[in-house]
């Protein structure tokens, strides 16, 4: 591995997560922090990756690529989604998995280890790890203490890069190219990391954004800043309805009622957020609905059956990105 | 995959699980769901499969059939046995298990997502869903939503299909035939969906039966019909010590103290319904014990010794009849 | 297997882990349930054969020597580091492992089984079982009724002999021998399990002992005996930097506060038994600092860059030394 390591200094050094390096061609030997180290030549290179691996599986199910590597999948917190995909990913590769997914009961923890000493057991016994807990920041820490790859299965409000990567292969299998294209981002921009990564990736290609959500879900000023430095047009709108044939990609995300202080503010707004066959009357011929899931709500299933609704499509997606990204750190793309 | 989809129309149809469409010759893409998709030559079918399992287990301990191949195990309520015995089975086979068995802290389900959505992105990583749900007619509908084989792991009072084939198996196996024996079934035969399953599929054969059990736990009456449409013989007892020397199987079941109101009513007669070495005294030389397992009681452990007891072999017999459908479902039988 | 079995007789016999039998060159078919049954011979055996493991996952990653091959991790109680590194080791050598660790959440435990049921019905899927259980004997209680190798992985306040091992195999790794070193064991020698078993391993060579204690943590009578009967020197004290010059292994455990009714005693000896990169200055040049882990302040991070901390090195021999195990059980060592 080519790491660089940081083992002498520890202490309660919590790194934001935008400090990890940009990656070397190949990623070999490095860790999947945050969508900051990616180039657009990053994203073209794991792009091609996942779609062999997509051919892969429907040819032949699985490869010997990771045969004889180990995947420790270290939750500290559940997410059937992220987890089952990275079984799956590296089932797919040869690979084995060591699930390590038990909640509160997780016991190391209980008895008051450290991440750092964690980290550093599971990487004695594995060859790369997959990190998802609720701390921002915790991914890098582990990174900076490990010899071995560490991945972000999403840390808290910080980042969840695996899941932006995923977003965009699929924008990029399902319409051809991601220049050119303009990008609705649906609901819930104040919170979402989802849409701060995905946005910021976007912003690497030439498009336009089209943001739409209640006025206290907007997306932060943060983010907002980080697109115009790009010099990408957006605009914002209360009513998804506005925009709607305009756009190329319509990313939807949740409006949670939690987030109203006021309910009758929230009982007002909420259907403007609610992607119904009807209003898919109004999109264009060809372009795609995309969801993170899990949904509740805001896409009607009479949706799932138009051929521009493509979050399940996306779902598969996910699992040709990490097989893509587990073959990569560890030296196999 | 073969499978008639129905993913257009959604909403809470919740169909009833002996929907299940008949199986094909082979099941090659077909959902396992209820007893009632199983004629005697689809029986017979399996069970020949399962025999070449156990070989392939004994000579080699695993085959290369299912590589590549992964099996998705989603588990709304734990069940070891089942569990285990389905991971077992597929890496037996050369695949590899998701292994999503985390109770209430099961995430995406707290997230408040729908059984289809979560089917339909758990099919997007695996090629087989095993399903075990608390709620009666959850496995027939993840099956309206898959495109790939879904197989119920049980689902509440309603059916645990895969229990029943491996009870049939085991009376095949341990002696020899299914036809002409008399099957004694005993304990609470009201609310034992495992006794309803197998005594439907033993009507498939020239059986009779002799049901023991408390007035309050007797067989309901739409089970009872469906025997005696079969023109099935039956006989009903309060005493397993009236019929133990009659019968070739005696299929014991567990009297739980919770079905009674009155519990010196359960005192007065727990002890008719359980299996003693005196009790075993007075059955046929060559017959068998069985038992879905856990049990609590009802059968003595001063029984296990008895070569009649074939439980624990019942429960081998388990992992052979789960590989058998596992090939079928993903055509390799 | 060749196994003796006492599956006649049942009950509630608890015998003691320490009457399981010497173990037979090579272990075929045998239980792993206590450090008493190892021979010196015994032990050259195993290391031999994790010294082939470490070079077999260094070079090739995995091997095929268990492919077929099923492991049955039953974790009663979660125990991360010990069901990770088995679930590596087993991985590392082309088998497969079902993983049952769900705490409370523990199903049939929850129907009301008994330890031999699921056992029983466990060792009718797997080829060896792995069993963790928060009751000491309940490792030898699965020995007793199971016909395929039982290994314990920590019965309570019994044993936990794979830790020993790999603590042994560390010392012998790291310092090239055994016989002539002069060991110090640091912390809670009263309670902690891992220093009675390694205590008594070591009692097997030419071995001197440092014991470092509080007055109500020190080593219990019957294990001082157990040395002293093998006419192994040995000193006792209440302060490590009286020994730190001395010792060849220093052996570090956790000193609970929970242990002191009057914690103006724990504040007042705590700082007597933490190691320091000062207290470290004293210590031999070329020595080891190992500990079982977790670690929770005992042992400060800035001694980890130190070469004589061996304590993640020793983790990871843990994974070499049950990859040995499980091979040598299933005839494959």
């Amino acid at each position: 591995m080519t790491k660089n390591q940081t083992n002498s200094t520890l202490g309660n050094s919590k790194k934001k997560a935008n400090n990890a390096p940009k990656l070397d061609r190949g990623f070999a030997g490095q860790d999947i922090i945050s969508v900051s180290q990616f180039s657009r030549e990053n994203l073209e290179h794991i792009f091609a990756a996942a779609e062999r691996m997509r051919t892969t599986v429907k040819e032949q199910g699985a490869a010997d690529t990771l045969k004889g590597s180990v995947l420790a999948c270290l939750f500290y917190e559940p997410s059937t989604r992220t987890s089952s995909s990275f079984i799956a990913a590296m089932s797919r590769l040869g690979g084995t998995v060591i699930p390590i997914t038990q909640g509160v009961q997780f016991s190391s923890v209980s008895k008051g280890e450290s991440l750092p000493d964690t980290i550093r057991t599971l990487e004695s016994y594995a060859d790369v790890i997959v990190i998802r807990h609720p701390e921002m920041g915790s991914a890098q820490m582990a990174a900076d203490y490990a010899r071995k790859p560490i991945i972000n299965g999403g840390d808290g409000i910080g980042e969840h890069p695996t899941q932006a990567l995923l977003d965009m292969f699929t924008i990029k299998e399902e319409l051809g190219r991601i220049d050119g294209l303009t990008v609705g981002m649906v609901g819930d921009l104040r919170y979402g990391r989802t849409v701060h990564s995905l946005a910021r990736l976007l912003c690497l290609y030439d498009v336009q954004f089209k943001f739409v959500s209640p006025e206290i879900l907007r997306l932060p000023l943060d983010v907002m800043n980080d697109i115009r430095d790009h010099g990408v047009a957006v605009t914002e709108t209360y009513d998804v309805a506005e925009i709607i044939s305009d756009v190329d990609v319509l990313y939807v995300t949740r409006v949670q009622k939690e987030r109203f202080a006021d309910l009758s503010q929230y009982e007002e707004v909420k259907d403007q957020y609610v992607i119904t066959p009807e209003l898919m009357e109004h999109a264009k011929e060809k372009m795609v609905v995309m969801h993170p899931l899990p949904r509740v709500g805001e896409i009607s299933y009479h949706v799932d059956s138009d051929p521009r609704a493509a979050y399940f499509r996306q779902m598969e997606n996910g699992m040709y990105i990490r097989m893509a990204l587990l073959a990569a750190v560890l030296g196999r793309a």
